[in-house]
């Protein structure tokens, strides 16, 4: 069993922010809270699904909300290893292990706080490989783990439990509770034993993420430099291709809010103004990279910008005209391009009027 | 102790609907509801206040939400009963009676369904005397019994618990869930002892909603003959004074939706035409009569618009152009005068810039 120490965070955040495909909200104050974790509570163990007992009694744990919230509304170092003693004096049942959401984002962080603060392991591995918005999209879901028993709790120790059956019906009452506790909170969900957690999570991401934030601090600068390393550490990765699709400036972005989504376009054009610009759909995250009328890459397959010259992930909410920017696409875990996956994360189901074609086909 | 059968129930949901000052949702479903719990189950003990022992577990039960969805998202005779099913099982105790939200509206009849299902009493008494549109306007919480633990359960059987500590924060959780639920959901909350009952209940309101229904059903007619047997009848209750302050023909309705209230206006000119017109402001229930500049009445004294011809109370919902209506105003239990109470029902708790000044002194 490995261990995560200070010495990974920030290239855990870094590597977190890349897979979060410009969503998964800046995590700026996860990293924060995680580093006093550890400085706090010591080193956290590192599972390897594989190394988990059959049955063990896993809890994913992480945020819900507005990410900007956090900005503000500062969570405490304990509010995740309080969400799990709550979650175990509801369910009456010790908690061995925690797991993450996504890995894309924030939540890569939250279930090492609550594992310090416990003192049980983290598990290496997510429910996305990535970022995505709701809890139906999440791996566990999809394969048929049941998202309650489930505990929320808020920035003032405020708790509500849900019961129900589908993931779909849950998010909703989920959702509807992070806004009204005010935009955030931290919620323990998708409880499962080891044995159905080795079928449903998408493994290794945690120690992955680092090794990918480690690759883009050691090699930061301008894109055609980066994709060489970058290729190396995806290749031989449960994500496999990764392209350089596009170099450029952003000419237009505009997103709106539209039911509770960050809903929008951004528009990059070439470096020498020639050719057709790139058009990328946001929904949160990117989702789908179109030149004139090709599709370059679509959901769930990983779209990421870079800033150009650092190769620093961009967030949608950050991304501004008249950044310089490299435009990534990358593939997703096979666990994605199922057919049981893709009913809840194909293009269609974010509103868009085409299938999905494998990034390594088009 | 006395008995609720079928022969009380319309008189109580036509008592209900008088204290229930314009709001309080429409009580036909619940009506049709307890009617058929009753034949099922048969008549329900109804517990005075003094009778319950002072360490017994008492639960007010009733709905939340908005009250028009129950017409389309109908409830099943078991909904109440399985949700203090829930409650114990959620608090490891059991209940041994249940009690009412308010007397005003459908949440009137709501305990009777829990209490013909579980075989258990329903508390002769409510939390508001009339129907008041927030949680934290009950009885209950104003005397200091915690709003948590709460447990609510949608038409599909999802639940959602509840824990925080004050009934404010506690109330914008629970709409919200009720929003997330489809609209209207069934709650068990506040739960006490049979001593705190005691000391925050408003007493005896069900047995009074029954006998003031069938005072309006045997005295039907214009609201001169009227305002006798209704004077006989609240005199000697916990309301006391009852006046009929006006008479004539809607000649002006408006409400919108502000923050989840129908917030607005109705304009009654006398049917001479003559004088000033009296103005009512609604929000929800009807909270406040002017007549120029003279207040006639205000909230948390009753105000009630009937159909000037039957005596029919008027929800505010139904309200329209043309009504030819009488209007009465009730003084309010002595609990609603304290200053504890004034907190938080006070005309200026509505946005209304006055000092309550009591019905007798106006």
């Amino acid at each position: 069993m490995k261990q995560i120490d200070l010495s990974h965070l920030k290239d855990l955040a870094l590597g977190s922010v890349f897979l979060a495909t410009g969503g998964g909200g800046d995590p700026h104050v996860p990293l924060l809270i995680t580093q006093q974790a550890i400085k706090t509570y010591g080193p956290v163990s590192l599972i390897a699904p594989r190394d988990l007992k059959d049955d063990a009694f896993v809890v994913p744990i992480g945020n819900v909300g507005a990410p900007t919230v956090s900005l503000e509304l500062l969570p405490s170092v304990d509010e995740a290893a309080r969400t799990i003693d709550a979650f175990e004096a509801h369910v009456g049942r010790k908690v061995d292990a925690v797991a993450s959401f996504e890995i894309g984002g924030g939540n890569s962080l939250i279930p090492i706080v609550a594992a310090a603060g416990k003192g049980i392991p983290v598990v290496d591995g997510d429910g996305m490989g990535r970022a995505l918005p709701e809890a139906q999209m999440m791996s566990y879901a999809i394969a048929g783990v049941r998202p309650t028993p489930a505990l929320a709790m808020d920035y003032a120790g405020n708790i509500a439990t849900f019961e129900t059956d589908t993931t779909e019906v849950y998010e909703r009452h989920i959702r509807s509770f992070a806004m009204a506790a005010g935009g955030m909170i931290t919620t323990a969900e998708h409880a499962m034993t080891g044995a159905e957690l080795k079928r449903s999570v998408i493994p290794e991401t945690l120690s992955f993420s680092i090794q990918l934030g480690r690759t883009l601090r050691e090699n930061r600068g301008q894109a055609e430099e980066l994709i060489g390393p970058l290729q190396d550490v995806f290749a031989p990765s449960i994500y496999g291709q990764c392209r350089l699709v596009f170099q450029g400036k952003v000419i237009d972005k505009a997103t709106r809010i539209v039911g509770g989504y960050d809903v929008g376009e951004a528009t990059i054009e070439r470096f020498d103004g020639a050719s057709t610009p790139l058009k990328i759909s946001i929904k949160n995250e990117y989702l789908l990279a179109v030149l004139g009328e090709r599709v370059i890459a679509s959901v769930p397959d990983l779209i990421v910008i870079v800033d150009y010259e650092t190769g620093t992930p961009i967030n949608a909410e950050r991304l501004r005209y008249g950044h310089r920017v490299a435009v990534f696409a990358i593939g997703c875990p096979d666990f994605y391009r199922t057919p049981e996956a893709l009913k809840v994360v194909a293009p269609r189901c974010f509103g868009f009027d085409l299938d999905y074609v494998p990034l390594e086909d088009l």
